[in-house]
Formats: C-alpha cells, structure tokens, sequence
C-alpha cells in the first residue's frame, strides 16, 4: 500500500470497518502519487500502540498524520497530543448519530493541540489526503505541479449542463 | 481534600477550570464520608501523565474513577482505555455547544471500553459521586448505610408544595 | 439466560423490541461468565412491576442493574430513584430521532439519583455489561482476571493494518 | 392558591425552582377562576409520593394533570402511567440544554400512555392552563364562557401596528 | 368510518400521505369505541377549508380535535386559533429531518393558544386517540371504563421475559 | 412610518415582541426609499385579521410581503397561503430555541406555498428588506440604482485590516 | 431545456448530483410557462465559472436565479454576493446530515447579502420555482394567472378524506 | 502586526467583529515568531478582494492561509477553491446558533476542496495558529523548536491538583 519509503503520510484509523471510508484518502494519495501507510490504531482498545506511534511519528519520518475515527472519536486528538506534526481528522459516519458525535469529538479540541478536522464521511477522507498533498507541496514542486494538475482536471470534468438522463 | 489513605475515588479533570465543576463531585464525596484524590489530568496537554495515571490507578488503590471534561472531551474514554477501574464521565459544560460536545465525545465510546456517563455540568458531578458511592457501598455497609441516609433525607428535604415567595 | 443463583445483574428492557439492543449486553455478561436476570419492566406500561423490582432489587441479591429503553426512556432513572444499587442505562435507538431522545431522558438525570449513561444502541449495551463487570470485579479476583483476559484478547484482536478486502 | 374543593386541576412540579416556571399555569388558572392544588412531586426523589399522587389522582377528584419537569423529565410520563386522567406536560426550561431535553424526555412518549406536551418554559405554562381549560370547558358552559371572553380579550389587545417606541 | 352521529372527535390531516401515520389514531378510536370524523384539511393548500373547520368544528358537534401535520407543520396551530375545543397535535414524521421540524413547528406555540402535543409519528397517533378518550372519559363512565380496560390490556401484554426467538 | 401610497411592501409580524427584529427590516426599507405598511398580524390571536391581510393584500397594492414570527412561526406561511404575492420570512430568535423553532416552521414549507426564508434575527430583517428591493428593482430602474448604490457603499465600507483597538 | 430566449429563469447547481431535486424546480418552471437555463456551476471546483455567471447575471436578462447546492452550500451566497438579482436557495439534502447543513450554509447569511431560501430537497426545489414565479408575475398578467390556476388546481386536488386503501 | 516580509501566513476574516476571535490567531503566531498578515475580506461584501487574495495568494509568498467567518461562513472555502496552499478554518461564534452554522458551513466542504477547520471560537482561533506552525515546522528547524518549546512550556503549565481558591 506504500509507494516509498519512508511515506511522508501516515493514515491511521480506529478500526477495521473505518476501512470503507479511509481508503478513499488512500486511493486519493495514490492518484497525487504520495506513499502513506495505513494503519489501524485504536485510542481505545490499543492505547499503547497509539502512544508508540504517536511518539515515533516524527522519527520515523512522516511528515503528515490522516486519523479517522467515529463516535467518540479520540485518535485525531490523541494523536496529536503526542505529535508535533500536521493532524487531520477525518470523522467517520456512525450509525445512530450520523457523525455528528465523530465531527464534535475531532473538531472540539481545546487550545494548545489542534486537528485540522475534514467533512464527515468519505468526502472527509477525500479532502484530507488533499489537504496533506497541499502541505507536502510546500516543499515538493513536483508534488505542486501534481496537485495543480489534479485541481484543474477536477474543474474541467464539472459539465456546463446537467444531464437529465443521468442517474 | 482527602480523608484516608489510599482513597477509593481519583477525581480527575482535565484542567483547572473544570474544578468550577468537579467540585461538586469532591464535596458529594465529602458528604458521604468518602476519600479522594482530586487531580488535573489533561488527556491533550499532559498524555504522559494520563498513562501514568490510568496503567497506575488500580495498583494505586483506587477503586472508582470520576473523570470530567469538556468539547472534546477524551480524558474519561482514554482512561477507561487504560484501566481496567470502572470509570464515571462528567461532561462539562462547553461555552459554544453548551456541553452537548462534552456529552457525545463522552457517552459515544465504542464497543469495548466503557464510560458510565453523567448528566452535563454540576448536576452530573454530584452524580457521579452518588453513582461512586453505590458502587462502593456494595462492600461497606457503612457506606451503604450513610447513602441510604443521605436519599432518604433528600426526599424528606423535598417540600409538599411550591413556596410562591422563593427566588 | 441466569447460570447461577442469585444472579448479581439484572438487565431490565421497556419491551420486547428493547431486546435487539440488550441481548448484546446479555451475551457479553455471558462471555464473562456473569450471572444475570433479564426482565422486560415497562415504566409506562408496568409501572407496579417497576415499583415491585426497583424497590426489592437489593433485597432480591442484585448488585448491579442494566437499564435499556427508548424515546422518553424513563426506565433507568425510575430505577435509579428507588434502588440504591448502581444502575447503567442504555438508550436503545430511537426510529424517528436516532436515540437523541433516548441518550437525553437517560443521562440528564437530576442532582441526586444517578444512572451512568453508555452509548446508544449496540455499543452502549456491550459496554453496560462491561461496566457491570467492572464493578463486580472490584470484589471477585477470579471475575478481574477474567476481564483482564477479555481486555487484552481485544487489544490482540486489533489488526496492523487494514484489510482492504474486508467488507 | 386554590379556589374550591376538590379543585379540578393538580399542578404538579418536580422541584421548587419550576415554580418560577409552573406558576403561569396558576396564574392563568386563577384568571380564569379554575381551582386547582399545586404540589411539589418529585419523580425521582420522592417516587413515593409521586406513586401516592398518581394512583389518587382520579379518586381524589381531581380532572387533570399539569406536570412540568426539566432535564430527564419523568414526572409527566410516570404519571400519565398510574392515571387515566388526561396529563399535560410542560418542559421546564434547563440550564445546559435549553429545555431540549426536557421536551424530548416528555414528549417522546411511548405508545400507550399519552402526555400532551406544551412549548418549552412559560409559554407551555401558560398554555398547559388553557388546554386543561378548554377540556374542563366541554363540561362547563361557564367555564366555556369565561375561556371565550377571555380569548377575545385577547385578540382585541393585540395591537394594529407596532409601537416603535416600546422596549 | 365514523360510528355514530356528530361523532366527538375530528381527526384532521394536511394531507394524504399523512393518512399512514394517523390511521393508527383512527384505528385506536375504533378500538375503544369512540366515533370521529376523517378529513383531509391543508392548512397551506386549502386554508379556506381549514377557516371552516375550525371555525365551525365546536357547532358541529366535535369536542376534541386531532391533528397530524409534517415539516412546517401549521395545522395544529392554526386549527387550535380558531377553536376553543382542545387540540391535540401529532407530528407526522418528515423525510429530510425525521419529524424534528414538525415536532417544534406543533409544540412551540405562543401563550395564549395551546396544542396538546404528542410524540412524532405513529405512536403520537396512538397516543393523541388516547389522549382524547381520556378528556371524553370525564364526562362518559362507559368510555371511562372501557379505557380503563384498555389499559390494563396493554399491561398485562407486557411479558415478563424477552422472548429471545422473537423478531 | 411610510412614505408614499399604496406602499409595495407589507411588513408584517405576529407581536409587538418582534418589532426589535422587524424595525432592521423598516430601517433597511427606509434607507434604500421603499415605501411600507409595518402591521402586526398574528396568525394564532388574530386569525381574523391574518386572512382579511393575506386575501387583500394583492388588491391593497402590496407586491412583497415580509413577515416575521418566532417559536411555532405560522404567520409566514400561512399569509402565503392565501396571497399569490412573494412572501418573505424572517425566524425571530425565540428564548429557549434560539430560533431554531422559528427557523423550521418558517423555511420547511411543503411543496406548493413557498416562503423565502432569511437568516434568523436581525440579519434576517436586514436581507428581506434586501430581497423585497432586489424584486422591486426588477421593474423600477431608480431603485434598481438606489441599491446598487447601497451594495457598493457596502463594499466599500469594508476596511482593508482588522482595527485592534476596535470594541 | 429552455422556451425562449433570453429566459428570466437561471437553475443553477454545484453538481450533476444535484439535478434529481433541481429537476423539481425546472418541471415547475415547466408547468407554469417559464422559460429557464439550468447549468452546473460549481462554486468550490469552479470558481471563475461562477464569478463569471453571478456578475453577468443581469446582463445576460436573468430576472431571477434559482440556486441550489448541498453540505457546505456557498453558491447560492456566492451567487447573491455578485448579482444584484433576488436568488432563491435551494438546500441539498445531503448524505450525513440530511441537509441541516446545506440548509444552514444558505439561509445564515450575514446582513446585506440576502438569499431567499426554501425548504430542503425537492419540495424546496419545487417552491424556489412557484416563488421565482411569484415574483415574474408582478409584472407579467399572464404569469400571474397561470400561477393562479396552478395554485387553484392545487386546492381543487385536495381529497376530503383520507383514502384508507392509498398506499 | 507583521514581523517580516513577505509573511507566510495570511489570517483573514469576513469583518472586523471576528477579529476578537481571530486575535487569538495573530497573538499565537506572535508567541510562536511566526510573521503574519491580517485582513478583512468578505466573501460577500467584497468579492472581488476575495478573488483576487486569493487568487494571488501563493504568488504573493504565502504559505498557509488561516481563514475566520461566522453564520454563513463561506471565506475559507471560497479561498480553499481559489488557491492550491493549504487553508485551515476557524468557525466564528456566531449570535443565535452559537457557531454551529459557522461550523457546519465550513466543515463539510464537498470531496475536491478541502478545508481543515478547526474549534468553534477562540480556541478554534488559537489552534488555527497552532497548526500553520506545525505545516511550517516541517521546512523550519528553527519554528520546530519553538513550537515543540511552546508545547514543553504548555504540558508543564498544567497543575498537578486544582486550586480550590481560583476563580
């Protein structure tokens, strides 16, 4: 799932099943041709493993952290709270509350540890892998270039007209 | 603030300001005749000091933990996280959303690690010293006893009939 | 449903459909090897049943009470105000309103009778059994252990890395 | 505050500090020359009373019920539960929530046992009085007539054209 | 549909698809006997039918009136402004905000014009019929007693234990 | 409070109350030269006077309707009901809601009578007096001039910095 | 998709998606006659698009625009920020959050740019074009008897009573 | 208020009342060392400025761009779809909902446009600031070891126990 090593982003996640919103941050990253590695990290039930990747973020060389979580969600904000680095928190769409328990416990962070926090859901997902692209591209005229290219094309695909027969 | 040593009750909170709040669950506390050990404990700006609490809390003699906080309150589900005590939410108050952050990043935890979570500011704090006392008082008949007397002159305490002249 | 008598939990549902939801926190006090009674008591439909059990629970051997029920959820807070055992309370997903008003009726208890609030729904049932067994294991070294091992199975069972072709 | 033996209509509150909110109802009551006995009943510290209240409701003469409570507000729906008597709720206004809470914990009532819910705060007290009113009214040309003037009245006073000069 | 002439109870909705959820309030008329009268009445499409209604339901005969609207939902109100016959409010469930904007559009109504509010959705329905046999029961001991039967069905339905095999 | 006759816009409200909102909508009114007719008009205490308004004003000579209410907010809808003219709705804040009542029963109109809903309070006014001149304007080139006018003296007024010493 | 040209009607969409509730407002247009130019006009992929749409809006012979959009919804602000001409928004119902979003981002607009906003999904859709209509007819007699007969027709289609056998 | 020429950071807000929450933002770039510019740019009172900053953003030698508004808040997505740099949100508190449209409107920014929004007020301002810091920590050993200072400074400001005594 990585491109290179080390990736400069990582994209970790609660669980298995915030997979289905996750990966379209992963398959976003792989169109800009950004290497990540995706990882399931539990605030919860595996606090030590978030606590060492927290930690060693920065050492073992990413650049930038994705987390997505949903309910009470506080891997963003853990993580940051152990990071110095970038974090952006995608809030996953829970069952009964429909994320509006994931966007307030990501986005509701107190002063001194901030998460840049995406839209619910996989447009969250989406958005975060562009907003890394847009940090990394401080620094990487290639990735900008990508970037710039990926924006533009996004423009031109938008029809003038809507298309009645389209489902 | 304590009666004994080692206390039962660890009243965390995940900063000074929270104490507006949390002391109400410390003079409940008082009430009943229950020890306690109130600390600030910030899950965002003290991490290390969250672990070494919450992995430390039962071998410390600790039975019960109260744990509140606001916005995006992680501090109760992270010490729930690493502990395997059973730990009382207070979500406190927030200035924008009134506390309805505080409440969802508290009680929405996932399957797993469990939050047994109060009413939102003051009211939940009393409780959760009330709900502490129950669980303690399930081995100390003293306790029992003193809970037992304080409910019943609650409702002792309740007047037949409005008093029109009250503020 | 009960493996040993008297059982210490009780889990009590408003109806029938309440069952969807609390047989998780019945299979998961199973899997703990917890002892428990599980009983319909509407508060609205029954209220004498619910005088009749809240008021005799301690008596009855209870240790612990798991509450679950919907929309205007009374059941747990009634419970709560005429047993001085702890009582956990589930709200049970809501059709029109998701549990909002299941979540709000349950954990805005007043000062003086408390009921510790889990989450909505499946979770939330999961976790009342967990924290039943956290309460219980504060005095049955063998149930502690027990819960541990449950603990950490959970943390093993977190994979590294996302399947990406999991459902 | 009542009129004549046995009042028509029990206004039942759950603390004193809803009287700052329930005594509208009586006011408005008073205006229209409807006995009725205000008490203090508190569902969850004082369940007995409450049980008394309800069970009696009828025998004791009384025609309907106005129950105002805030937060998790039981009071309306439990003693909807142990009368036939038709019970109108009021969500007294809270202090985090707004009386959201309140609302929901009312209205959302189960099928089966009926609460007719007014607004939130004095507005629903005010208007808790007319509606228990307009039923005793079915039965009272007097009543009937009073009910009538009275709503006259109040559509004559309200003004053609905004005072610019009001606060 | 009616069972008697004038029937006591007006069952008005502001549209067809609104029939879905107020029949459950025709079918609980029916099942305890009491007659009423059907009727489509769109406050926003047919506010001259509306003005007729209202205005002329106390001389037909009703003495209560039931009303079942979605989204803006004005029928209610508009209705109880221009009737002294009490009115009960159900909120029929809206397909964008699941009834929330129906439920505030009904319940909060200004001082001066009351609207017994019931739940959203079909158990409002139920509920609103019962409500309304309840004002009726006051003046009619038959109706009483077979309400009172009603009631004691339904708590008698209640089983003791969930059926775990059930749906 | 006009200026001219007939004037094109009726602004109407549903109480005295909501005069401190509405006066931003005269005001706005006065400064761009449109003449008005402020007149309270409630559709709950004066029905009466809601449908002689809302069937006369088309042949009064009023071409834009502006109304405000707040809580159960019916007057904006219910005059659309009986006028073909351009009906604008401002939701006044209420106290417990915010006017987030105010706002759903104004702007979720079934399909058939539409209201133009504003913001809620005093942004509200403001924008529906803007809205009545951008219709009015349509047909009338001086006014057309008169608010473009105002927009450009609104942009310009819009200061470059941010002034630190600012309140 | 147009009738005429120039048509008074611009239909304007942030996306292809937006067409199944903008086609609600394009067969109104229909039903009443009046020719419209539906376009896509993205404000966040296409911002030139849509500067250069809004600023030759009135130019181009628009007399009204119909704008509509979903989640953070910009356009129809954006729209208003640039043309002097009344645009109507038309909330999106959204995935998440089933357009409380998209209803907030268009109708909280600050004072002075102003944005007539209907009700969410398609009777929102439905209502942008019968007020886009209002608004023509004050100056086009036959528009305002089309929309007459519409609105007569309407009524006339209402049913009496409910039709037990409708699905 | 700038340190340095050209500044990498731009802090831009929809008027001058947002600048006593965006003060939060300048004042911890200055902790932090970090130059910055200020200005007011209403994305709908002044469009134009709008486009053109930017537009010319990144040519102008910004790196990041920190963008407050409240209600409607469209700036920071308008921005975030006109420049490829990286823009992090602050939802203003605004009057009636409390920052909740401002928080929604900037959120929920569709797949292609990503916005990192931060906390609803001043800690949303404060951590805005925070976050552009860590984005330009990765190309600045300098600011990393400020800002890692600056979090050092923070963890060890935090208390072991509450002050009883402090306000």
């Amino acid at each position: 799932m990585t491109m290179a090593a080390p990736p400069p982003v990582a994209v970790i996640m609660g669980s298995q099943s915030d997979w289905a919103t996750m990966r379209h941050a992963a398959e976003t990253l792989d169109a800009l041709g950004i290497a990540y590695d995706a990882r399931i990290v539990s605030a919860h039930r595996t606090p030590d493993r978030l606590v060492a990747f927290a930690k060693g973020a920065k050492a073992a060389g990413f650049r930038v952290v994705i987390a997505g979580a949903g309910g009470a969600a506080h891997l963003p904000g853990m993580a940051a709270a152990m990071t110095p680095l970038p974090v952006f928190g995608v809030p996953v769409e829970s069952k009964a509350l429909s994320g509006q328990d994931s966007l307030l416990s990501i986005v509701q962070m107190p002063a001194g540890i901030p998460v840049g926090t995406l839209a619910i859901g996989r447009a969250g997902a989406v958005n975060a892998a562009l907003l890394a692209a847009a940090v990394l591209a401080l620094a990487d005229d290639g990735l900008a270039a990508r970037l710039e290219a990926w924006r533009t094309r996004q423009s031109e695909a938008v029809a003038e007209r809507p298309d009645p027969g389209a489902p």
